[in-house]
């Protein structure tokens, strides 16, 4: 048996271990089981916690705590900003570490952040690259130019009319993107509605994963477009999902993405030894 | 926090609560959030075990725990067969009920089961009525007959000719069933390819639900029409579904249905107090 939690940030939802010595360690095939809606747990993810002087390459402290986290699949991912937010909720409801700021150890180098007062989760998202050439997005017989944001992830931004014309796009089927090598390795498309100055409304279609309720880099994409856009520097912004509202802070340093984070529950799993 | 556990039977899950004394009683919105995958703990439904003297027109034995079963949209069912499963292994496992025969209540009356030694749990089906008058089904371009039988609830089953043609339907669409009003209140269609002798396999389009991994009372209406069309009378089928393998005991008394069924998880979970 081994201890679980399970929790999400606007509905991206991850099951969560401690596992500091990196005893457990588990196999592929048990990361699919955990994540497994029906036979296991059921998440987009796993969050293990695991001290960083486990992991092979790591260069920073050796005794923060890494956030080592696989997809649903059992792939390994760099970055997951809304799995951040709930990995650092995760720590500090277990006693693991206290703040105000926590830094932990991800694939993608050193991150930090705060659970605030109000139980919203603040963490630091980097850098955000934006492209100067837009590129052009098709979905079934229409198309949209569309901006280029790397948030250590790929996306492409469009925006869109207004409300009515956001909620009927179809996004059963994935975007087409021109040209064909724009992004070599995928990418995540967001579709904006601007609500208000700084407000934004946007559904996703991740890569791999089909449309989503919820994608942290995304919602920091889509901040930093629109204000590049609107000629806007330093500034903060609301971007709703289909899971919720997230909060991005765009800074000359980096941007910072904050919202709801919670564990849900907590348990014992009888995770199968074999494979 | 409630105590809960999570359990599933050929991949048919279900959050479980033991609330022995009906003080938990949860609200709709409270049965949503446990089943929510994302924002909960997640389940195809919830079994809670009440004592049946807290069931208002319960006739039977007030001391037997009643299998108060809701689906995910917190809708009452009647019966599950598979659910009826997980909840004996859930009552054994909690010490809650000890075998071998173990009975319960059910919105569909009194049933009972025991949980074998080798871990599967074996359960009372009722009688099968089958239909005289075959009717069609339709999917696509394609038409088949199809038998009725209710099982406590309607099934039309299928025969299709072999795996690759049983593999190829396309379930995400709803089957058409004519005449029209063969099924007032709708039905579960199952597809069925004979494998061998007293062994088959099919596929399931559940009302409501679409395309699911499992269904115990389809498994035993496939066995009870595949009997009746085989002219054999008192039989054991095995019955394949996406989720796993079932078997079905046709006998004079009613039908039992027998397979795997696990609890997977304990722990405690937040359940918001509004709604």
């Amino acid at each position: 048996m081994w201890a679980f939690a399970k929790g999400h940030g606007t509905k991206n939802d991850f099951v969560l271990l401690t596992d500091e010595h990196d005893t457990l360690a588990p196999t592929d095939a048990q990361v699919r089981f955990l994540c497994d809606r029906r036979a296991g747990i059921g998440g987009d993810g796993l969050l293990r916690a695991v001290r960083a002087r486990h992991i092979t390459g790591w260069q920073g402290d050796p005794d923060v705590w890494f956030m080592d986290y696989r997809n649903a699949d059992a792939s390994v991912a760099e970055m997951c900003g809304n799995g951040l937010r709930v990995f650092l909720r995760y720590l500090v409801e277990e006693g693991l570490a206290s703040g105000p700021d926590i830094a932990v150890g991800t694939r993608a180098g050193s991150r930090h952040g705060e659970v605030r007062p109000d139980g919203t989760v603040r963490v630091t998202m980097g850098r955000v690259r934006t492209q100067p050439e837009p590129v052009t997005v098709a979905l079934g017989d229409r198309s949209w130019p569309a901006h280029g944001a790397n948030v250590g992830n790929p996306h492409a931004v469009v925006i869109v009319g207004g409300e009515d014309e956001l909620d009927a796009l179809n996004l059963e089927r994935a975007p087409q993107i021109t040209p064909n090598g724009a992004f070599p390795a995928g990418v995540n498309v967001e579709f904006v509605q601007l609500v208000a100055a700084r407000h934004a409304r946007m559904r996703v279609f991740e890569r791999g994963a089909g449309e989503t309720l919820s994608c942290g880099t995304g919602t920091v994409a889509v901040a930093a477009i629109l204000a590049q856009r609107g000629g806007v520097g330093d500034s903060t912004w609301r971007i709703d999902v289909p899971g919720g509202s997230l909060g991005v802070e765009l800074t000359a340093e980096g941007a910072w993405l904050s919202g709801p984070a919670v564990i849900v529950a907590r348990g014992l799993v009888s995770v199968p030894q074999v494979g």
